[in-house]
């Protein structure tokens, strides 16, 4: 396959482009493409009743790819010390059999470790995001104010198909910077034996989770990171796909395009309205697939709508 | 009906409990009752792909019944200012074309406004939790290194039913402090025509979604707030519940059970290993069961694996 | 005295400019008027070596008062359970016998409740703070990259003058949205027979502190404040002030001036580059003033130097 | 010399206690040694007018020393975008010539990095804190509810004195690991002609601000770090010190004794009620100390007030 050139790639902003499709004031995208009755398909895959989850522990223990500073977990009342001669109950319950504890969870879910999706308000290409919406309605003192995460309330229940390369390429997982393009993409769907309808999720797996597991996390501005090739957009246009998700941050580090250094994530957010799922753990799912002798399932997404949020943590369901 | 006893209600302590029912180390509580078939015929009640959100929006504004202060969100970057003179861009991007914004979000999502799931670390009797386990191992310098909620990593799908008590009421909503009991969760279900399976959800509406929305939240420390009665966790029990939930906190406030002051929350999550979810919005599925005729739907709930952590913000999916 | 028209107060943002009086690189303002030999001349009003504190203590309960929600204390690790059974050290500690207690602090220190000193970067005029810097060089990425509160990591040690507002008319405070003006000022000083020196900081004392004692915090937005008129900043800039301090906000609320709705912040951080102490406890230091027989004593201001901070919390000491 | 034995070491709980000394509800501990006269004597000390910090700025950059991750600055509203077409005023001002930057600071200042005073509720042995106070009584929920940071809120003001080990050794800095004894520490109060007064504080240099800034913050735990040794305690008992400080966090690491690992902190704020400071800045003091030819000069110590606090992040500022 010939790569595009950083012309291509630019153009594709207005080939791709979604904007006006559902309308002027379209928040959900490429959601759009799951209809009812795609839900209702997704919901008859699930032939066994088994559930595997789809996201990595949140971890307050520093790591190098913690981009923005390690969770933080603060405990309010705890279970330590109910037998202290001194204590003070925090209910002034004198008998004090009944107990709790409770905390305050603070983090940056965006970034290289927390799984996490991003709403159409998290990246802009020349001052806008989807649909035309300023930039500038993201801010400070307001959060996002157009494009929040409330956008898909709702949740994603669609069909997920796994994309695994690794077990393609029959390695234990790619190396940093190596990018999986529409070509291999096209040719693993087809050795999977996997057809793409329209509205569903597609999930790509480059063994990044087994790597991290194996020589520890690695700083993706330092090493690069793989993932998909900006090539995919079209792809994923084509096809109609609804989400996207990986075990790396999508795009492939270094993009190979200077002047759209994330095209997957810019094309994808801004022209096509392609929500997308960062950071996902699909080591489990990969050995399910491969057992079940399939590569589709029900998958479930259920974000917290945390208002003018720019995305949520997620843990998302493949139900078989 | 005879309100139960002081004494009885504490007797129950034994009498419901399934401390080792699942083994010594098991941590699911009763939703070991949901089995794979559990979960296919869950399924099987998706028929028209319709998806109902069951949890209220994260919101910053201080509000009356956010007993633990209001979430706050913290902007790392926004929109703001991408035309600026003097601009510093954050990634030393010169021509500045992609952008994006991110977020610290940080709140305590226990207490009467946040839509969450209660993990087993959350509520301890005589300093033990569920299963025996000393309360002590939820520390502020670890966590829960028991009983977090990484424990329901893998969801919880199952049957949900909806006891609507405004509806079979025929009122708005119920007043601070009215507990709905046993006998007439029975009776709303015979009416209803619900029957109870092992393993299902009950998900109680007293109708405080509407009455905060009418009349504004109010201090449940003041006024009290209407929830389930005691005498239901025997009626769990004997169904065979495996999650509870309700549009308020569980625990009709006051109890009427000075020794034991949310009996609910203390039965359910130390004797019966029975999670729960706090301050659902049961509104939107009060009018879609009316207009469906079921009160029976799958439900679908995805927790955030925060390690260490004592619950987690939920938004739980109805899909009919 | 006939109060200045709104378009004699816009024009002072010219008329007492201090921009390039101190260089075009100055980060000090008005600070600037206090040389060496001022410290030594405040160093020598200590006579008793009696010290009296300025500030509040910062308090974690929600009080109206706090704009931006209350403050955060979250401890790591307690002095609880350390007696307990099964508990972990922190430290892998076996014997046990030594342990400690730290904590995170989290809050927004500017509004209307911590005592707190603004730096130069906190307001702006037309897009631009002190000495004519840009705005933008204050963001939500790098913080304050001018005009920092590292400026005045030496502290700021003078002589501090008191005027007793509530003592000089014989009340016990002044009520929201009393302004005290420049004529005032002068007969004040006048009445307490101290001559103001250039160099020397002005505390005004409303009273606020007593009426808070007295009453209970209030909502500042809905009631207004009592404070410094519009009228001072030329009196501040005549007489060589350094520094002014007050027990609220500085600034009348409302000051009168619609199209500069706080001109003693903005005229005094923006053109005349002078520093000011938000919210300090004056009531001991009156009593003090009271009893000493004398207004003036020396004033020693120490900030934590936060890098990329508008202002710091203070407690700022008065030593007689 | 001969180093003090283990068993030594233990024995100074009670030999050194200062419990009872300033009555049983003594909250100031060795801040009881510092008079009026003290203070009026360390003004006089105060002859040029010159100000030296002692501070470090407080940084959010990640560095190796943050022992409990990076201090956090979060912007609520910035300088960015007043010109932004679409801007939302925060304060619904429509002409937005004014505005304003504000933000939310959080960090736990105890540890590595952060300069910053100990209250005498950060350490307990035996679970007891200084003058007999239960531990326990230090809670999450409360925070300290006793001997916490308030009770030093008129600050310190005394003669401070630099025990500069570098420069009485002729070197850089000392090693990690590298004690200094109490038999050194009279050794360089000689050699530097420096004569100790009851109520004065000795801040010990040794040069790990220089290595720091030549090699980079290194981590503690791993390599040790240079201090005064346990035999210092008894010194300033006997010597009548009132605070401490160092440009480390005091105890040399290891110190050499396993049963009481930090002997300085534990000794001192236990058993002496001796506050401390840790993690000064001690480089520019010791080059005004050289060409000043005197070690001694007036310290002033102002710190936040915050209810609860078991310390806080102080800029002790050195007068000459």
């Amino acid at each position: 396959m010939t790569l595009p050139t950083e012309a291509e790639v630019l153009s594709w902003f207005e080939k791709l482009s979604n904007w006006g499709r559902w309308g002027p004031d379209d928040r959900l995208g490429t959601l759009n493409l799951i209809t009812a009755s795609t839900r209702v398909a997704a919901s008859r895959l699930v032939s066994e009743g088994h559930v595997v989850s789809l996201a990595w522990d949140v971890d307050t223990t520093p790591q190098r790819d913690q981009t923005y500073g390690p969770p933080r977990r603060f405990f309010v009342t705890t279970g330590q010390g109910l037998a202290d001669e001194h204590r003070i109950d925090p209910h002034g319950n004198p008998d004090n059999r009944m107990n709790g504890a409770l905390e305050y969870l603070g983090y940056v879910f965006h970034g290289y470790s927390v799984t996490h999706l991003d709403a159409l308000s998290h990246v802009f290409w020349d001052r806008k995001m989807y649909n035309g919406v300023p930039a500038e309605l993201v801010s400070s003192s307001h959060g996002a104010t157009a494009h929040d995460v409330t956008a898909v309330k709702g949740g994603v229940i669609t069909r997920g198909i796994l994309v695994d390369v690794p077990a393609f390429r029959g390695v234990d997982w790619l190396e940093p910077g190596d990018p999986v393009t529409a070509t291999e993409v096209r040719a693993i769907l087809a050795a999977q034996g996997t057809e793409v309808h329209s509205g569903d999720a597609l999930l790509l797996r480059t063994g990044y989770g087994k790597r991290r597991a194996m020589q520890g996390p690695d700083d993706v501005r330092a090493l690069g990171r793989a993932g998909w090739h900006a090539s995919c957009a079209p792809l994923f246009h084509e096809l109609g796909v609804s989400l996207i998700g990986a075990d790396t941050a999508q795009d492939v580090v270094p993009s190979g395009y200077d002047s759209v250094v994330i095209p997957v994530h810019t094309l994808g957010l801004v022209a096509m309205g392609l929500y997308m799922i960062d950071n996902m753990n699909l080591e489990e799912l990969s050995a399910k697939c491969a057992s079940a002798g399939r590569h589709t399932f029900e998958l479930v997404v259920s974000t917290i709508p945390f208002l003018g949020a720019t995305g949520s943590p997620v843990n998302p369901l493949a139900v078989f």
